[in-house]
Order: structure tokens, then sequence, then C-alpha cells
């Protein structure tokens, strides 16, 4: 715990829109599992998963490269990825090259699985955030996320932030 | 399931504006429940349900107004609040107007976890959004989130979102 000078509070401005990212997030992405498990029986993360490997060579990722790419913990990705491989979506073994890695190979049923899911998902992700929203904020919004998608202390972030920064003052101009 | 025709499948741009939605939110939240595990011993999560309780009246709430403003669902909420109440944060009790309904009341101890949480958290917010993007940012996020909050389908949804609208145009202008 680091030790504190008087707190930096957020002004009412910042406040109103750190809860709105809260609620608004939350809200978007409880719809889309909602409307997943609805239409095709899987959750977004699932989804998420079976996309990931879909565009990968041969099907298969690494473990941890999954975990990585999808900024998940590999606590996390091990859950899910068991119960995916319960459902015959994806296989997993040793990994050739290395004896301690692990791959995750998409199966065919589960290649079929997200071909049948993915145009009820577009239709939801339509509905609950681009047609909700203008185009220049969907551009916006990407380009913030993509800030905050870097990691924070790295030498590369700032100047992505510097550029994601120049790239937002042309949209809004 | 409803029957499809062609699926209006997302542009170059808006894939890549989703993709990083998915990622820079994930890394978002990921991060903030790190640094208050541990800083504070707390998921964001089990936060925000003390920062709500703060500001009801008699520090109670009833669990479905609470589960409405944070928008979980019953189940997870009820799993949240069992291990808050085991850590003496929070109590349980039947509702004196209405006997099906439960509140959830802050105990002292749970106040005082929040208070000495809060100057930590409100860095940690700084450190992973706030000082990380442009006040005008910050600004378009709570706009684009305020509309992503409201429920899709309801009649209110509309009227908000093109003040929303109207409202990001004056701050991109």
């Amino acid at each position: 715990m680091p030790a504190l000078t008087e707190p930096r509070w957020l002004d009412a401005d910042q406040q109103r829109s750190w809860r709105a990212l809260l609620r608004g997030s939350a809200k978007l992405f409880e719809d889309l599992n909602h409307d997943l498990e609805r239409d095709s029986g899987l959750s977004l993360n699932e989804y998420e998963v079976l996309v990931r490997l879909s565009e990968a060579d041969g099907r298969t990722m690494r473990m941890s490269a999954l975990a990585a790419d999808l900024v998940h913990s590999r606590s996390r990705l091990t859950h899910t990825i068991r119960r995916m491989e319960s459902d015959g979506l994806v296989e997993r073994s040793t990994c050739a090259m290395d004896r301690r890695g692990v791959n995750c190979t998409m199966t065919l049923a589960g290649f079929a699985r997200l071909e049948a899911a993915a145009p009820h998902h577009v239709e939801s992700v339509r509905e609950r955030l681009v047609d909700r929203i203008t185009p220049a904020q969907m551009r916006e919004l990407g380009v913030i996320m993509a800030v905050l998608a870097e990691d924070a202390g790295s030498g590369e972030s700032a100047p992505d932030g510097r550029d994601a920064d120049a790239r937002s003052e042309r949209i809004a101009s």
C-alpha cells in the first residue's frame, strides 16, 4: 500500500463519467451474454475464444497466448476451456515444441457452432451497441478503448496514447 | 432464435472499435480489481456494493434495488453479499414492510473499510483511466456509456439517446 498525500478525488464530471462506464459496460456485457446464451448456448467468453481460434494457424493457440489475448487470468481461461472441451468445441494437447506448453485447438464442431452463432451475435452487437450511438461515437469509443487496452506502465503506452489523442482530435474536428 | 436475412456484418472500423472495447474494458476492470485486492482486500464488485450502501438512507438497500443498481443478476449479487457478510461488512435482514423482501445494511466495519479503501481506489481509477485519456475523451466516454446504460427497448431510451448525441456534438465541436 503506497503512502498517500491528500487523495485526488474525482470532480463531479469525472465521477459521472466513471459511474456511467461502470453501469453502461456492465449492462452491455450482461445483455450480450444473455442474447448469446439464448440464441446459441454460448457465453461471450466462449464466443471470443472461438473467434480467436478460428483466426489462428491450424485453429490452434497456446493457452498462454489465448489468455493474454483475452486479458483473462490463466485460471479463468482454464475454467472456460474445460467447459468448452466437455461440450466438444475445443481440444487441448501438449505442445510438441515445448512439453510445458498446452495448445488449444478448435474442433470442427466448434467451428460449426461459431458459424451458426455469428449472424445472431452480430445483430445483438448492433442492437445493444452500434445502432445506439453515432458512427463518430463508435469510432471515438474505439480510440479511447485502444488506449486503455495498452499496458499502463510500459514504454510503448505513452506514444500510443499520444497517437490516440491525435486521432481523436481528427475525428472530433 | 429469430429468422435472419443476410447478416449485417460490422465493417472494418466498427470491428476494430468493438474489439478495442472488449479488450480495453477487460483490461481496465482486471487491473482495477487487482489494485483493489492488493490495497484493500476487496473486489471491485464488493467496493461498488459498499459505495451504494454508504449513500443510501440508513446505509440500507433492498437486495433487489442493489442488484438493479449494479446491473448484477440476483444470484451473482447473493454470492457477493454472502462473502461480504461473512467478512462482517454487511448484514441482511427481512424487510419490515414486506416480509418477502430482504434488506442489506452496511456495518460500521463496512463503512470503515470503504473509507480506508477509497483513497487508494481513486488513485487507481486515475492511473488506469482518467489520467490516460484527455478530459474531452473522459466526458465523451461518459456520454456514450450513459446511452448504453439505458434499457434498449424502453420508451425512455430513444429521447435519452438523442440528448446524449446532442451533448456529444457540443463536446466534439
